[in-house]
C-alpha cells in the first residue's frame, strides 16, 4: 500500500497548478461572459488555453499507455483533482474532458487500428469532441439489462432504433462521433445481449431532439446532455466496438477510470469550495462579529476538511488499487468512491452555499452550478443506492456459511 | 383541542380543489412551453386562469380584513398548502403570490388612503406586479442593521442612493412598484434607523440590473429576482409607509403570515412530491422487481409521510397562535417553521427527484425547480441559522437566574 | 381546529404539576440512592409517594371507561408528558407505569367479570404488578408470525411451552400475573393462530431465568426484562383472554394507546433534557465565554425546540384521532409517532449529553440512562424500520392503478 | 506518503491474529460469566491470558523506544486494530490497554531513571496497574486551564488539593500509581501553569471515592473511572514528571499515540460489529425474507464498509505523519481522527443493534457495551466540538489576509 505521489507526479502537479494559476483562474470571469453568448459552442478563449495546455505538456494526461500520457491511475488522480477546480474549464483546456476521457479510452482498448484512426486521433488532437449514448428516457437504466435500444444486423449494417437521453456531449457543435449502446441480441445469457456501435453524428436518422436540463442548468460547458432519437440509423458492421455481446464488459472496463476522474475532480471542487467558505466567512460581518467566528460555519469547516481528507485517501488508495490489481480486484473500492464521493462533496457545497447567503445560489458564484454537478453524479453510472446494495452484497457473501 | 378544518375551511378547500383539478393541472404542461418563450412576461394562458379564478370566488384569499377575502391566517393556510401543489401557476391565478401578497399586506396595514388607492387597489384587482427590494449583495443582510442604502430626505422628497438584488418580482414587465427598505437615519437605535418608501418603477435613476439565477433558474413565473440599481432615485415625501424608523416594525409584521404562505405552499410541494415519488416508484422495474419495492425507496416514503405530517400541524398552530395571541406570542413558532420547514421539503424532493433518476433533475418533472425553491427559502428572510440562533436564546432565557 | 387544551386537561395538568414539583422532583435524589440497594424492588419511598398521588386524585389516569379515570387519549397525554419529566418516578407513583397500563386495558377491554375481579382490581389498587410476555429470543418478533411459543389446549387447561425475553415488569417481586403471547393453532390464517392468557407467576412450570440488560441499566425501577422460561406450564381453559386465535387483535388493541402514553413521556423527557442542557450550558464556562454562547450549542437547542414542538403536536392529534376516528382511523398516526418519537428524543437526549461532558454519561444526571430508554424504544413493538415499511405500503396502496 | 503493512507488520497481523482465534475469541464467553462476579477486578482467566500473550511475543507492543517493542506508530496500527475486536480482553492481555499505555509514555518520554525504575518497570511488566487524574467534575475540563486542582510546593513536598473524576483504571485493585495534572502556578502563561506528578495510591489524603458509570456499566474491565478526592496529599518534589509548567506539554505528547490507539481500537471494533451485523441479518426471517434481503439493512451494511475504509486510511496516514513529521506536523489529522471515528463507529454500532432487536441492547451481545464505548469517546479529550472549532481556526487561518 504505497500511494504517495512520487517525484513525476509532484512535477506534473506543479506544472499543472501554474497552467491553473496563470492561465485558467484568471480567465473564469471572462468565460462565464463569453458562455452566457455562447448557446451550446464552446466560448472562444477556450481555444487559447487549449494551445496553452498542450504547449506545456498538459494534454491528455487521462490516458495510460502508447496513445496518451501513459499515466497510472495513481498518478493521473491528483492531477484530477486539480484540474476539479475550475472544471468548467480545466478539463477542456487540457483534453481531459468527459465524455471524450471514457470514449476514447474505450477506442484505445477495444477499438480496431481503422476506429482509432477515425475517431481516435482526432479526439486526441482536440479536433472534435463525442458523445456517449446508454440511458433510456423509457426504462430504469441503472438496471443495464433494461435498456431496449436495439442494434439488429442486416446484412453488412448495423441498423439501430431507440431513443436514450443524457447523452453528455452530443448537444456540442463539436461533436462528431457517438458510441451507441444497444441490444443485440435478445437471447442469451442477460449480460452478453448488449454490443457498442460507433455512429457518426450526421447518419441520417440520428436526431438530436433536445438538450436535457440539470436543475436549471444546460451544461452547455460539457455539451449538454441531449435526448437522441435513432430512426433506423444504419452504420456498417465495422463500426461495432469489440465483439457483439461485449457491451456489458466494455462499459465496466470504461467505468473504474471514469469514476477515480469524477470524484477527484469533485475532490478538486470541495477544496475550492472550503476555499470560498473561509473567504466569505472571514469577510463578512453579522450581528456583531465576523461570520467566521460563528461556531456552526467553524463547524461545517472543519467537517469539511475531515471528509475531504478521508475520501482523497479513499479514492487514491482505489486508482492504486488499479493499477496493481486491476478493476476486478478494486470492485469494492470503486463502488465505495462513488458512494461516498459525490454525496459528501454535495454537503460541502451545500454548506459554501449557506455561508455565501442568498449569493451562494446564485451566477455570482460557482458555488450553485457545482452543486448541481455533484448531485446529478449522485444519478451517474447509476443511483448510488444500487451501487450500495451490490457492495453489501458482497458483504453479506464473505458472511455466508459455505455450502 | 381540535384537528379538524371548520366547515367555512373546507367548503373554500372543496373550491379550490376544483380548481386545481379542472384548471391547473391540465394546464401545467402547456405553461411549462409557453414559459420556454415568455422570457420574464406571464405566459399568456394565465390570463384565463385569473379570470377563471376569480370567478370562483377565489382571489385575494390571502389577505385579511376588509381589503381583501377576510381569511384568518388559520384558515387560509391550507389554501395555501393546495396552491403550493402547482405553485408555479395557482398563486398567481388566484393573485396570492409573493412579493405581493406580502406587500399588499403592509398597504393595507401600514397604507395611507392615497398609498392604498395608488397600488393596493391595482395590485387587489391583479392589474399590475410588484417588488419588495430589501436584500443588498454587499452586506450580510440577514442582518439588517447591516442594510446600507440611504433614504435621504431633501426638502419634500427622499433622494434614494444604493445597490440592492434579489428584489423578487422585479423582472416581471408587470412590476409597476417598489417597497424600498433603506437607512433615512444614522443614528440613535440601530432598529429604529430604517424606512420603507414606495418608488415606482419608472422612477429616474432606478436602473433594474440584471436578474439573478437560483441553481441556474431565472424564476421569471415570480418575476425573477433583480439586481437594483438606485443613483439618486426621489420619490415624495409622502410615498414613506408607515412612520420614519419604522421599516423594522413593518418588515416584522410583514414577515409572520408571509411564513406561513411560504410554509404551507412547501407542503403543498411536499406532497405533490410523495405523489410523484409513489408513482415513479411504483412504475418503474429494476432488478427484477419494482422501485416501489425497494427497501430505501420504502424508507424514504415513510419518512416523508411521517415528516409532513409533523410540519403542518406545525404551521397550523403557528397560524392559530397568530389569530389568537398575535405575533409576539407566536414569535418561537414562527421562526419554528421557518427552520424546519424548507430543509425537510428540500429532504423529500431530493429523494424523490432520487427515485426518478436522471429524469428528476431534468425539465420533464418539476423536482428539480421545486427543490431549488426550497433551497433557496433555507436563505430567505435570513439564513435558518440566524432563526436558530435567536430561538436558542429565547429558549435559554427562561433557565437564566432571575437577577 | 383549537390547539389549547380544554378546562378539564388543564386543571388536571396544574394538579399533577403540583404533585411533581412538591413531591417527585424533590424525591429524585433519594430514590437513586435507594434505588442502587433494592435490588429488584422498588425504592421503599415510593409507598408514600403512591398514596399521595391517590390522596390527589393522580391515579390510574391512563384508563379509559368505568374503571379508570374516565379521561380520553387527549386528555391523558399532557398528562403522560408531565410524568415522563420524572419517568423513574411519576408513572409508579400515580399507577400509570407500564406494562400494567396496556395490561389492565386488556383486563378492561377483554377480560372475563372473574378475570377482572382476580387481576384487574389489585392492579388498579397498585397492590400487585404485571408482566406483559411476547418477544421471544428465537425468532424476529416483530414479525408477530414468527412467535413460537405453544398454547395446547389439554383438556380444561392450557399447556405453554417456549422461551420469552424482555418481559417487561417481570423481575419486580410484586409481580402476580403475567400476560402470555403464544400459539393455540397450527393452521387458518396466520394472524389468528395467535391466543393471549393468564399465567400467575407462581404456576408451576414458569422459571424467570435473569433479567436482561438495557445498555449497562437492568431497568429495575420498572421491574426489569426478564428472560422467561415456560415448561409445561398448565392453566385453565378461564385465563383465555378473548377468544382462541384472538392474540393479534387483542395486541392491536393494546398497543395504540401504549404508543401515546411511550411518546408523551419522551417527549416529557425531551422538555426535561432541553432544561438540563440549558441549565448546563449557562453554568459552564471554556475558552472564555459560557458554553451557552457556543454556535453549535445553540444550534442543538434550538433544534431540540423545533423537533419537539412537532411532536407533541403529531401525537396530540394521534390521541384526538384515536378519540374521534379509533385506532383503525389513526393507524397511520399510530406508526408516524413511534416512527418519529423514540429517534428524536434519543437525538436530543445525545446532544444534551454531549453538554453535560462526561458527566452526561455517568450516573449523576439522569441523561444516560433516559438515552438507554428512548433507544429501546427504536426496538420495542418491533423495530422502526418494520413500521417504516408498513407505512410505506399504505402510502403506495394510494396511487397503485385501481384494478 | 506510504502507509501500507511492510513485512515486520504483517508477520505481527499474523501472530497476534493466531492470538485472538486461539486464545482470545475463545475465552470471551468465560470472561462474561467470571467479570460479572469480579467486581473490580480482573476475571481469573486474564492471567493466563497474558502469559500466552507475552509468551508469543505480543507485549508493550504499543512502546516504541528501547523499554517497549520499539514499533513505530504506523506498525502499531494495524495491530491495535486487531485488538479492538475483543477489546475488554485483547488490549489487557498484551499489556496494551489504556490508561496504562500512555503512562508509560510519559513515564519513557519524560520520567526519571527513579521514576522509571519505580513505576515504568513494574508497569511494562504487567506487575500493576495505573490510572491518569486529569478530569475534573467542577469546570468544563476539555480547557484544560480551567483545571482547579492544585499542586503547590512546600519545602521538599508537594501538596495536592483537588476533586478528580473518570480517572480511568483508578478502581482496578492492581492500580498503583496515579499521574495527576494539576496547577503549580497561578501566573505565568496560561498554559504552562500546570504540572503532572506521579502519586502512589496509597498516599494519604487520596480518596477513591467512587467508581462513575459509562450508560450503566461501570467499565470494571478497565478498571473503571473513578472520582478521586486529593486532601493535603503529599509527595515528594522527585515525584514531579519533566518540569514545572510542562503539563500541558506532556498532555499534548501523551495524546497523540492515544488517539491512534483508540481509533484503531474503534475501527477493529466496528469490523467486529459489522461481522455481528452480517451474520445474524443472514440467519433471521422476518416477513417472508432473510433480513439480509431488507434494503435498509443493506444500506447500512454497505454505508459501514464504505465509511470504515475512509476511517482506516485517515487513522492509518495520521501514524505514518507522526512517525515522518512528529505530533506538530500532524496536528490536523490528530483531531480528525478524533473527530471522524468514534461518531461513525457509534453509528455503525447503532445500526448493529438494531439489526439485533432487543437481543443487540442487552448483555447477550458485545454490541450495547461497544456502543458506551465509542460514546464516550466523542467525550474524552475533550469533546467533539472543541476539536473542530479548533481545527476550523487553522483552517481559516490559511485564507487570512497576511498582515
Amino acid at each position: 500500500m504505497d500511494f504517495g505521489y512520487d517525484a513525476a507526479t509532484e512535477e506534473l502537479r506543479k506544472r499543472l497548478t501554474e497552467f491553473m494559476d496563470e492561465c485558467v483562474y484568471p480567465a473564469e470571469a471572462e468565460f462565464e461572459r463569453q458562455a452566457a453568448g455562447s448557446g451550446w459552442g464552446m466560448p472562444p478563449l477556450m481555444a487559447g488555453l487549449k494551445q496553452e495546455a498542450r504547449g506545456r505538456g498538459l494534454w491528455n494526461l487521462f490516458l495510460p499507455g502508447e496513445h496518451g500520457a501513459g499515466l497510472t491511475n495513481l498518478r493521473y488522480a491528483p492531477l484530477a483533482e486539480i484540474m476539479g477546480r475550475s472544471p468548467r474549464i480545466a478539463p477542456t483546456a487540457t483534453n481531459c474532458a468527459a465524455p471524450d476521457t471514457g470514449n476514447m479510452e474505450v477506442l484505445a482498448m477495444f477499438g480496431t487500428e481503422d476506429q482509432r484512426r477515425a475517431w481516435l486521433e482526432p479526439l486526441l488532437d482536440g479536433r472534435i469532441r463525442s458523445a456517449f449514448a446508454m440511458t433510456e428516457p423509457d426504462v430504469a437504466s441503472s438496471d443495464a439489462t433494461n435498456i431496449s435500444t436495439s442494434i439488429v444486423r442486416d446484412g453488412a449494417e448495423y441498423v439501430i432504433n431507440g431513443r436514450k437521453w443524457f447523452a453528455s456531449g452530443a448537444m456540442n457543435p463539436d461533436c462528431a462521433i457517438f458510441i451507441v449502446m444497444g441490444k443485440t441480441s435478445q437471447e442469451g445469457s442477460s449480460h452478453r445481449r448488449q454490443s457498442m456501435v460507433l455512429v457518426p453524428r450526421d447518419t441520417p436518422g440520428l436526431t438530436v431532439v433536445r438538450g436535457m436540463h440539470v436543475f436549471g442548468y444546460t451544461d452547455a460547458d460539457h455539451g449538454g446532455h441531449a435526448e437522441v432519437l435513432f430512426e433506423d440509423v444504419r452504420v456498417p458492421v465495422e463500426n461495432l466496438i469489440g465483439e457483439e455481446g461485449g457491451g456489458f464488459a466494455i462499459a465496466q472496463a470504461r467505468l473504474g477510470p471514469g469514476r477515480i476522474h469524477h470524484c477527484m475532480r469533485l475532490i478538486g471542487m470541495a477544496e475550492r469550495a472550503v476555499e470560498f467558505m473561509c473567504a466569505r466567512a472571514l469577510s463578512r460581518t453579522a450581528f456583531g462579529k465576523p461570520v467566521a467566528q460563528q461556531g456552526v460555519v467553524q463547524d461545517w469547516i472543519a467537517e469539511s476538511r475531515v471528509r475531504i481528507e478521508q475520501l482523497r485517501l479513499l479514492v487514491l488508495k482505489t486508482a492504486w488499487l488499479m493499477d496493481t490489481v486491476g478493476n476486478q480486484g478494486a470492485h469494492t473500492e470503486i463502488q465505495a468512491i462513488k458512494i461516498a464521493t459525490p454525496v459528501t462533496v454535495e454537503w460541502i457545497l451545500d454548506k459554501a452555499i449557506q455561508v455565501h447567503g442568498a449569493g451562494g445560489v446564485s451566477q455570482d458564484f460557482p458555488l450553485a452550478g457545482l452543486w448541481a454537478y455533484a448531485r446529478s453524479l449522485r444519478l451517474a453510472d447509476g443511483p448510488d443506492e444500487v451501487h450500495k446494495r451490490s457492495l453489501a452484497y458482497r458483504e453479506l457473501k464473505k458472511h455466508m456459511p459455505a455450502e
